[in-house]
């Protein structure tokens, strides 16, 4: 049966992890259709995954079933679950990784994985995305209900991972933090578009001991090549670029960093 | 509808861009078949894109869709273009990228991108890859035909970046450049194998104040393990290699560099 | 013909090496679902692509096409060879790199592929993944009968890798080595788990002038974050870690490296 199974893993490229995965998929239904969305979040990264999930699960077809294996916990008591949402299914460890996109499409219900019949014959206490997630998502690829898999479990009891809100210190003025830096240098804040009233034209952004005024654009080439500027991006969220070059670096702010944005 | 589509990026694969334009595809028509040529472009570089579609494109069946994303200049004035050409279907935006192989292929119509229709419902001003070329790309693949896309547009004024020609001082001298390095640190030439006549045993080569002679040979391992040689490559084209070792580091070349290669 | 073909290869993600591979073979067999496992196969590693290629070969479906390109000797007379194993197929340089997986599933046939009629018209000889066996995959995977490429070869005649097998010295003490470091750091070493008894609570690992007893568990988090350990891991093969970091660069292993493992 055709059906789209997405994989999100800390794994790499190098290694046979991510293909042993793929093998045992297509073992099992040979017409999913398996697509990337990374392998390259940084190692045990649980809420650096539940970002990427978050912004990309719902670009997807309806029923698409999102596989993530970020799983420092593996072979120890965390659990496995399977999550129903209105629109598609989620699989991978309860330690946080799926939350974000499972509570913004909705959660039906939840599942954890114990029935052995959907695993494989043996299961490694190191790599349960061969052994359990991947044989899994090719079942339910193929319709088997994931009722099957094992128990209903309590969905609010499901482990979350906090997405940091901006503190609004008034309407001109947020503490805020990066959440994300893309490979480009981009630096991704937490504070939404809709947060940002028409008519801005300059933001100022305070960090460690620094102070820097930069202006408000559309697009990087609404500053010459090289100039810092800030806008909404693709996320929809306040994005502090470089036009062609690395903003992370030029103004050495990393993931986690708390800065302040006044916008003028 | 079966139909194959590429992409071709600076995206990286840590982010989760591709990701998002193949979600994207696939929502439009759940029967794309979606082949990644590289997300590793040197950031921004459109003549290394340019170089890379046209090493790749006619390798994929006629009428295989490829787009291209490497655009800096997104969000701004530069259109965003479907080439149709002999046998196969482009689109990307208009800064050259796309030159190279539409013009190897032969161009029979091109299109501005304008039919909001085929895009996105929210376009952002960061990502058109996603917002416009990966749904113009969907209905394409589904076979709507090119024109609906938008107005036809003059193909002559479509943007282009050169292919550097080697210049030929006599039959056996050239003035060439570096067009390419691979990541084995093989050195791509721009000097074509139809420049080389037969009967060809040493190329001497000079650049910057070096000057070093060197075997011709059929394959890299016609010399020792470590040695540097020079070919026609897969390419087509003259190339500097080491035997199982990496000729740009060697040699201290990089893209851009003039080099002089005479044929003894 | 729907039919999965497998590649692996050290040709790195950037280059378009790995897409003219892609473009060639869905040119021959449109059905065909190409499947890559690793291109980041260390440059000419045989070694390193034959234990990759054992690890991962058993996990797709039977019938599946498996395609090696690691070739330092491409163009040379290093034959290139289909193998037919009990289950499936596997297309490479007759360099070893096949060895470990076609033994490990049993031989059934080995062929040299000659026949021009399945080859591309113009076969570099610097890029056989491309001319040569990226095309052969192709027919085979559209049906054509394994001894359709050329004359069938002795099998006992391919070239084999050694795996470096440990060396018991008493039922608690191996003198061993490491094959293989995963992109986490983990460090494979060649002891199986079945060379390990029940009960086993340490090992005692020495190692160039170094001497370190750590625990034997299940799981990585069975340790506190940040402590070495040892456990079977997913290659069912003994292991050194660190819960949540980098083992080989905290101890200094490498690939190769001679190894004591005392039990207790």
């Amino acid at each position: 049966m055709k059906r789209i199974i997405t994989l999100l893993t800390d794994f790499g490229i190098k290694d046979p992890y991510v293909a042993q995965m793929k093998g045992v998929i297509l073992s099992i239904n040979a017409e999913a259709q398996i697509i990337d969305i990374s392998h390259e979040v940084s190692k045990h990264n649980i809420h650096e995954a539940a970002f990427i999930l978050l912004s990309t699960y719902s670009k997807f077809p309806k029923r698409s079933i999102h596989v993530v294996v970020v799983d420092p916990g593996v072979g120890t008591r965390r659990r496995a679950i399977v999550v129903e949402t209105r629109r598609y299914l989620f699989v991978g460890p309860d330690n946080g990784v799926l939350s974000l996109a499972v509570d913004d499409d909705g959660v039906v219900r939840a599942y954890e994985i114990r029935n052995p019949l959907f695993l494989r014959s043996h299961i490694s206490s190191t790599f349960h995305g061969r052994d359990i997630f991947a044989p899994v998502a090719a079942y339910l690829s193929l319709g088997i209900p994931p009722e099957y898999v094992g128990p209903e479990i309590d969905f609010r009891m499901i482990k979350r991972t906090a997405e940091p809100k901006a503190f609004i210190i008034n309407d001109k003025t947020f503490r805020a933090c990066v959440i994300y830096i893309d490979n480009f240098g981009n630096v991704i804040t937490n504070i939404k578009a809709d947060m940002i009233p028409r008519g801005v034209r300059n933001i100022t952004i305070k960090f460690k001991d620094k102070e820097l005024t930069i202006p408000f654009k559309r697009a990087y080439n609404d500053v010459p090549k090289g100039e810092v500027l800030s806008l909404i991006d693709s996320f929809n969220y306040l994005e502090v670029a470089v036009n062609q070059g690395n903003a992370a670096k030029r103004l050495g702010l990393t993931v986690g960093d708390s800065i302040v944005i006044e916008l003028s």
